[in-house]
């Protein structure tokens, strides 16, 4: 009973790694809208695997499908429903998988919940649902744009290496594309993933996103904060391990002389001085652009013998086989982006649209 | 419409700091279990303020009121509603806030947001509103007793200090009572908090939280990952600003043949050798300890002047005025381990109150 | 849990018939609205029993208690928690009952359900929980108010006898107070009513509800259709056994020429001729009177010797005894109001608080 | 944001009469069940149009597809999404409709709501959409099946002909195939709705729902009673006009004492010895049958001129065109069966999937 993601702008995900289709439903999209297919394609070919060095090569079009809900190019205010088609279905690569328990995979918990599992490729826990949020993402996107809501992400950390923030002389310097990020550490880390990758190895990384344009007052306390419903959101993408918002972890080694964030008048706005507090203040957007940070854990898969056990709980050699990613978040740029265009689309529905006293949409 | 938590184990939440009580409803407690209200009222003293050296010294008796659902100490399967009525009141005490916006505290974002806000304390914005999830979660607590499972918490850093994990060399020493934690460094921790009172300064922290007994099969990927609600919860608590579990943000750094766990049988069950899942796999529980720790920013009000403005935007100081805690830690301990009680409840239930395949009311 | 009713606009109810008190608490009650609670009140007596002659001489003065979400007599946007307390509690009356199932009553259901029950005058099953829907309602109506929208009730029938609607001939007819209705009628359904209380015997009826002012657009299809949730909500009131809008089951018979509603342009408005679409087509408004029936059963409480069972299965006599209605329909009308108006107030707030592209808050 | 109807075992239904495909996605299903596909395709068959003499002759194969969520054979636990694609579109049927408001259907108030709409064949507002209730009923009939719970549903009026229950007199007659009911006035009913035709014009009828072996102790009081969600079910489908259950209107014109359900012993069982009440009471189930009718009104389509207006409000005759049903009812009779197992499915979960203390599934 957990696939439905929001209250007012609703996600339903469903679909297996290698079963027949991805898809999902959005219920709540606000009707007579445009919507520019082309641009939920792209988001797509944005998370697609098969496309960097040090990604999987597993090689899908992902090619979205709408089955409801826009009419001549646009929303009806009826569900959208669409779905992208599993093609390159290797199940025969996971045969090996169905007797035994990959170690930090769903396979264990799966199994223990609900007495039964689909074993090709992780099933419904792969990471391949993801596609679901990436589509359902970008429509919100194209909401969202009509309020002038926008969504950037970027790399900060990958496994040993912090990438540093840009704005402290990054300015020129060209995204190493497997990283889709700049360093002046680039070679480095390339070797460091090269290394890992003869090594059969994974490692992690943090991702840090950026929502501007977000009007104040949107978020729901007591329980339905902002960033609660953010941490939830980011904290149900596979691998992820923590969640911070504005200055997150290290807020709790600084005093509040230092980490209080001042009001001023702006124009005619009041705003404030600094953005510790990530935009958010008891729970509420205050019209500061909304900063947030993402932990990844290593991809599980490895190309090396692991120690584990059988469905009888008896010791086997797990062999290291099939398609995976050394670094996931590359691929997880468009994912924690599209989770938090869901998050702001349902809290500005469930604002009543409203923002600053205006209602929005303006196409 | 934010002031209700979870599925089927539902809390709804009112009250303001400074108006006739704080208080909540439980929908869907189990009927026919035995409740001791002692132990939720030895909760709600957990978190008193009054207590400690460097709280606040306001007194509330926090006494507990039933209104309904308990039947002869025993609940009826009808809502179990509660109050504690607020009875040190000092409304004057915040007089000279109505007009101004407190930096980092709630005032702007809801005066935003609804046009109109109760100043006094907060009002719905306030900590005390953490009464009404510390007697809910006291409540889950003993719903979930009968299923074995049990909840700690601990400090694990105050502002600069990080506070040792229990193990390494703490066997036998004190818990220094206002830190709630035992550490070779309680007198400069001490000494410190003393220093930050003086300047009229706080600081923040980190709680790190244990569940003892949770059974395998606990979560509702993809959306409802045990851990996104667990995020959730946390992150809707005051002044909360992270939440990781397992290895968290660390495991970001990790390869991920360090940081993946080895299946390993241990007698008729089957187990993970280290716990870097920290007790989630997949959004599932899958039977280890569950690990999860919280970032609290620096309390925002200060014995000192601050840069501010008005309702109108024209820039005023803030003086120090009121009562309020150097560091909200150690009250927030009670707080941590209510929310995850109420988490864990309501999976419990959402999972049919199923564990392993027995059922679990034994009282 | 299903003591919660609505999606934007929440109401969470507790209590039992001899409980402490009963009360509510209103989520999603829009900010900074004027409450006028003497209002409130005036709806609570309404359904006060003790009024008349054919009610249980129960006297409660059902004095609303708020206890959040008002401030300076105004809304906050935080949740509006309220209770009344159970003053003339007589347990002993319902001593006698604890062993025993009385007919057409929830005790068995509940007591099946829950394996243990609050005995005392049918606990939470007893419709003195409609005291919370009650004041809710009134609360809502507060709302709706400052939309144009209203809403009145009749009773249509009483056991055998139908009243006639008003504009047939009751012009300028005095209501008999006992039946809330204008009948020539009314002298012998008092003397019907006044035997069937010499009996120890009971009836049922029917109320008929309009709502006016409802604009056109509110609704949520295909499954939240405004039909769909009127009923639901009609069919969580104790007693009622059945619900019907506009032509109702009379549709049933009628031949499609003569039951659909032909448009017309009515100035700057298109309506519809006729009504017997009741207001809703689709699921969704259309800017017509909203009509609909609502069947009640007979009052199950009997002053005379029933046959029944006690817990163990035995059959045994149920002796009349307490305070009950003859009818409960009279009393039924504020209730019936008070659930159309948080089934208006919901979907109204599910709509974005538009109407007719128009927001409405207007005091 | 209507589109999801359930709790517990959730449908989200999604698709147009005349856009790709019409389908929907079940979250909530047990894991582990063995999946019958034929007969869920046999559910299809009995709704679809094109089989009888009076319904539309639109040829629709009506082809289930399974997206995910069952795997060799079983459920996984995961959400089943299913779809039904739209062959026989006849888009150009419709196109005399885009600028007219059809009299007593969705055009106008969906285009009051969403300011545009999909106007082929009704869109999403039209009966097409029952394919999906069909269907997903279709498989919490397996699920219930498991528990020995069963529906079965009969008309029991078409427009002025009531039909008689079966038992009093019926036995060994035949169903007449078009009413999918037998009755001595057959023939008189047959020639009834062939006059109906023949003149352009309709009828309505109502339906008889009958489910056997819900244990007790189904149903969540006091807002989510067995009753009402029946009730809201009922009513969400199109063109019903009202829903009662056990005695249901007539029991406002009865005695108490006729209407109360004597309790007596039935071996080891408590029974009632009558079933004014319909199988439930105080909102939860009792053992017995539950009982409930629902009335449609007559389809709004006919074959005949009608007045109306154009979007501009312009008065316009409505030529009668296109391919509809004189009387919706003998293919209601799945769709009611169908909205009855979602609800018995979603309060079975809702209850733990405990029956009388006991859990169900054993296939």
């Amino acid at each position: 009973m957990g696939n439905s993601f929001g209250t007012s702008f609703v996600l339903t995900s469903f679909g297996e790694s290698h079963g027949a289709a991805v898809g999902g439903v959005i219920d709540g999209f606000p009707a007579n809208l445009e919507i520019d297919l082309s641009f939920v394609q792209s988001e797509l070919d944005r998370r697609r695997p098969g496309l960097e060095a040090f990604s999987s090569p597993r090689q899908e079009e992902d090619r979205l499908e709408i089955l409801s809900g826009i009419y001549q190019g646009r929303s009806t205010g009826a569900p959208i429903a669409f779905l992208v088609r599993n093609r390159d279905q290797k199940p025969e690569d996971y045969n090996h998988l169905a007797g035994v328990y990959r170690p930090s995979h769903a396979d264990f918990t799966w199994q223990q919940k609900y007495g039964f599992r689909d074993p090709r490729g992780g099933g419904r826990s792969s990471a391949r649902e993801t596609v679901v949020r990436v589509a359902a993402g970008a429509l919100a996107k194209l909401f969202l744009r009509t309020y002038g809501i926008g969504f950037s992400s970027r790399i900060t950390r990958i496994g040993e290496y912090l990438i540093e923030e840009p704005g402290t002389g990054s300015e020129g310097r060209q995204d190493e594309p497997s990283l889709r990020a700049s360093s002046p550490d680039a070679p480095e880390i390339m070797a460091y993933l090269e290394k890992l990758k003869s090594a059969g190895d994974t490692t992690g990384g943090v991702i840090s996103c950026t929502i501007a344009g977000v009007p104040a007052g949107l978020g729901e306390p007591v329980f339905d904060k902002l960033q609660a419903d953010l941490a939830r959101a980011m904290l149900s993408i596979n691998a992820a391990r923590g969640f911070e918002y504005g200055s997150g972890f290290k807020a709790a080694a600084m005093k509040g002389s230092e980490h209080n964030d001042p009001f001023i008048r702006d124009g005619e706005r009041i705003r404030t001085l600094t953005n510790h507090s990530g935009g958010i203040q008891g729970g509420i957007s205050n019209g500061e652009e909304i900063v947030f940070r993402v932990a990844f854990k290593p991809v599980p898969t490895l190309m090396k013998d692991q120690q584990t056990v059988n469905l009888a709980g008896d010791p086997v050699i797990l062999k290291g086989k099939g398609r995976h990613d050394i670094c996931i978040v590359p691929r997880a740029l468009p994912v924690v982006e599209a989770m938090a265009a869901l998050v702001i689309a349902d809290h500005l529905k469930r604002n009543g649209e409203r923002v600053n006293g205006k209602e929005g949409i303006s196409n």
